[in-house]
């Protein structure tokens, strides 16, 4: 499943000839035959897509295992930004949208929409870096689709990606499971995925760069996973609406109550002043890179030494528990002593985030 | 796995209040998760929608079986055509991309990238046509995403569906199988769909109204496998590039000629007095409910008659064979009783066709 990286390597397509994007890129004739195998079949290469079929078999040999199957469109805008770009995002996205079930990936999909217009050579750095993170969580990308629409009818280039994997036979992992007396662990700082886009969105400057946290997770849950088994009941990465919303989620799912202490809450020095500047509290703020665990009270801290061993997890905390009631509800214990409802972000509070 | 149809059921989301999409009900917060839980997850209601996960998990108990995967995302303009819209198109290209893997679909996920403004009685009619689609080929629609682009970066609603199927033990369909003396098949006559589409984006208007021929095709497929097992070689559904573009790109795969005969090669008299008016040569025009079928020779009569016996196949036809020489290249013999090479589109001949 290793390929070649991509550093230093440059555009299969002759910019000469090609250096935008052309509707009939995506017509279903030479010239999109042409972009899928030098952009894509070539560099991805893997027996899957040497099949050149309208998708892609695969053996799977794990009995009692069942499969977990995900997908996400990724529509973030600008399509780069510090620490990643849009590749990197849907790659992450999805891996992690597996790993939430407890699941360890096993072959992904990507179907691009470009618009007419797009650079080529922004396209070939969105396909190398979709490349790159794919072999750096080591599954490979098996089946695709590109699609080119008028110019004006997009913005450069939207992803979705869907992916499956296995998850082991006894793995368990379910919102309904969070029950009163859980811990909720958190696997490090939050809020710097959104800060970064919106600086750079806004073209703000801090003192430090704020860097997005995009990181694949699988790894994390699997050694949570080796940890506390069973004990691991809830699994979420607090993407979009960021963790008051992953939570208030949970808590109607199961029909149980977070308390959560804001003390105990990691968010890194320079992400929280960019909130407090820009008014935005960071539990509402999307992460790309950390999860929330809601795990059996005598587990909690093989849980969190669990997370601190690995090195996406080094910042991991326990920032609350599970409780009956108020049922459905996420309460905040704040700095000063007093408690408030953490509710659902009820309008957008970023757009076009991932 | 079967499910309640929309049939005259109104819109979840209040008209009143919410006309129209807006970039709040991608945000991830209140408004997302109203639109998710009244437009998708009740009415698609089955168990793995229901468990609100970021993925969707399946037993699967078929030892020997391959897992098929496939994607692909929908443009199609304008969203709604006579015989179809983007919701159908959807399911049964991705159905269709299983089924030409020798695959019995499983599951379905569906990806949304909403434009602000579209109309929210619009989204309902597509999301009815989803699930409508899904419930008539009888697999469930387990995962999903939605996203929202502001005014003027999209064209209303683009989707992205995956799929995953199993394929059977002893199943072996792939390009490369195509071998000399094989006989190629095609399930009813060609270039419905690209004619429907342009004859509405043109506002032209013919004595009869051209259908889109988009129909789910694995039950024509489970019908040829149970008639002639693995004397079946190749499957392709002839869409964007239409019959040229599939057979040139087998052609290539699996290093072999292909002769076909024009008078075998079925076409509705609407659709070719369409196609000659407009300058199309049917054989590039996109299908999104026929099949290609590559057979052993002495497979050749079953594979009709099986085709035939179906009603998706009552047009059925064998069109040609494979040949050795000239490897790569597709060959015509035409009405008149000339031979000419049939290449791949080499431009874009109607954009946005699905």
């Amino acid at each position: 499943m290793s390929s070649p990286t991509f550093e230093g390597a440059s555009c299969p397509i002759p910019i000469r000839d090609y250096p935008q994007v052309l509707l009939a890129h995506g017509g279903g004739g030479r010239l999109s035959q042409m972009l899928i195998e030098r952009m894509f079949v070539a560099p991805f290469a893997n027996p899957a897509l040497e099949e050149r079929h309208d998708g892609a078999t695969l053996r799977i040999n794990s009995p009692g295992a069942r499969l977990a199957f995900s997908t996400d469109s990724y529509v973030v805008s600008p399509l780069e930004f510090p620490g990643g770009d849009i590749g990197k995002l849907a790659v992450h996205g999805t891996v992690n949208d597996l790993a939430m079930c407890g699941a360890q990936p096993l072959a992904l999909s990507v179907a691009l929409i470009l618009e007419e217009g797009l650079p080529m050579e922004a396209l070939w750095r969105i396909a190398s870096s979709l490349q790159e993170a794919a072999a750096a969580v080591g599954v490979p990308i098996v089946t695709g689709d590109t699609k080119v629409i008028e110019r004006g009818k997009g913005d450069g280039c939207y992803i979705c990606t869907s992916g499956v994997g296995l998850v082991a036979e006894g793995v368990s992992i379910s919102p309904r499971r969070a029950q009163p007396g859980d811990v909720v662990l958190v696997s490090g700082p939050l809020a710097a995925h959104g800060m970064a886009i919106l600086s750079v969105r806004q073209g703000l400057e801090f003192e430090t760069t704020i860097v997005s946290d995009t990181a694949p997770l699988h790894g994390l849950v699997a050694a949570l996973l080796a940890a506390v088994g069973d004990e691991l009941h809830v699994l979420r990465d607090p993407t979009r609406g960021g963790v008051a919303s992953a939570l208030n989620e949970i808590a109607a799912a199961a029909g149980v109550a977070f308390q959560l202490d804001e003390r105990a809450i990691p968010v890194a020095d320079e992400v929280r002043a960019a909130c407090e500047i820009l008014g935005f509290d960071p539990l509402y703020v999307a992460n790309e890179g950390k999860l929330l665990a809601v795990v059996a009270p005598a587990a909690a801290e093989a849980a969190l030494a669990a997370l601190r061993s690995h090195p996406l997890g080094a910042g991991a905390a326990i920032i609350g528990e599970v409780r009956a009631e108020p049922a459905g509800r996420v309460l905040l214990r704040s700095r000063v002593g007093g408690t408030r409802v953490v509710d659902m972000l009820s309008g957008e509070q970023l757009p076009r985030i991932c």
